[in-house]
């Protein structure tokens, strides 16, 4: 039997979020490869090996990946949310794209899914209605100065924008000072989405002025969404709704 | 029985994208609202009510939406990929906003979908692999000056770019401006990916450098995704992967 590759988005926590798709190649695979917290949302049968690993070990992660589709094993690399946005798919071609000719053979799909950014827009409202963009605040993998450069022109631009993993404890820093950034261009009023462990049991959902939010609202498990300026906020007994109409002009 | 109204994303066209939340909550609706050719992608009940309406009525429909929540209806306004990106949900907030207080009070719910970016980026391989925005291209909505001012923002922000609703009949001039723009601010090498319909019986993909794009490449079903200055591409005789590594320094 040939062997294959996917890397598969589980989505945000819930299993009514995980695709058929998904589950479909869950359920064919023989080897499933993650980061531990990860592969321990599946129900592996027990004739599927589990390959977990640590966080930060992506591309050992994916190279052990490559290998064992190599071998002729039916392999699935879960990320969480979408494999594209801020995980586990580039990195496998990042391996790919430096390892043996051969591997470019194999059978290699990324199954998309709902990336935390779109878990956390629907059930804040619509902050992403009209153009906007997803920055990674961990500077693990790009210094400060670009990060500030592209969230400068991103304010200029007036995207709303979604920031991945605002804040950890390695990183105290990074998020007051774009937190700072974002005062500065616009101004105290602008919502300000925290969303965290959106689906989960842990869910938790802020929506404040933007002179209101301090650090400590986000940690690794929040996804942060600034709007844009003409993004509004319809205000509710059972929780404000943000939007972000979907005209300029409107 | 107390109305409700979802708004549900779903996916870029294949029943194995459609999350089984969007799915339950279509199997409890008693109303479907939305563009027809959406509709015709659901096996409705023939207790259910179908209200089908033209493309670009999308306030309209929202509001009526939002009325049959109010006598009591069970609702789903169905959008294709994500409701929240470019789609439903905005339209059905700003009716809320400007609506009757008490629509407030309703049990509005947005259930996303895998949206046509991450589909696209999943079959191209990982070009959102790092910071990214997304760009709806349709100048119904917005000035084109609007639109070019942030587009030469996202290039100068060195963003992946996806461009949404690229041309279509009625505005087949706004695309070969933007290829322009594009080729003055990042040459003629970069690649771009046209991807069509993905994960229906119509599903074409291209990967070519940015100086071999012509508008007749895309059309109203067709997703672009821009390459950032790091997005490289692997060559395959299945096709080749593109992918932006997640490290600014990779």
């Amino acid at each position: 039997m040939t062997g294959w590759l996917s890397i598969a988005g589980l989505g945000p926590g819930a299993e009514t979020l995980v695709t058929p798709e998904v589950s479909a190649a869950l359920n064919e695979a023989s080897d499933l490869v993650g980061y531990g917290p990860y592969l321990a949302r599946i129900r592996g049968r027990s004739d599927q090996m589990v390959h977990a690993s640590d966080n930060r070990q992506e591309l050992e992660r994916a190279r052990h990946a490559l290998k064992l589709a190599a071998e002729g094993r039916r392999v699935i690399v879960v990320s969480s949310g979408d494999p594209g946005v801020f995980a586990m798919a580039a990195a496998v071609f990042e391996v790919l794209d430096a390892g043996p000719a051969d591997w470019r053979a194999l059978d290699i799909r990324v199954l998309p899914g709902i990336t935390a950014m779109l878990a956390a827009a629907a059930r804040a409202g619509a902050p992403l209605g009209h153009d906007f963009c997803a920055i990674n605040l961990s500077d693990n993998l790009k210094p400060w100065a670009v990060l500030e450069r592209r969230l400068r022109l991103a304010l200029q631009a007036d995207f709303a924008i979604a920031l991945y993993n605002p804040r950890s404890v390695a990183r105290p820093d990074g998020f007051a000072r774009a937190l700072s950034v974002m005062r500065g261009a616009c101004g105290h009023n602008r919502p300000i989405v925290f969303a965290r462990a959106v689906s989960t049991p842990e869910e938790s959902l802020s929506v404040v002025p933007l002179g209101e939010a301090v650090p400590a609202m986000a940690d690794m498990r929040t996804l942060v969404i600034l709007g844009s300026s003409r993004t509004r906020v319809i205000p509710r007994d059972a929780g404000a709704f943000v939007y972000t109409p979907r005209s300029a002009d409107a």
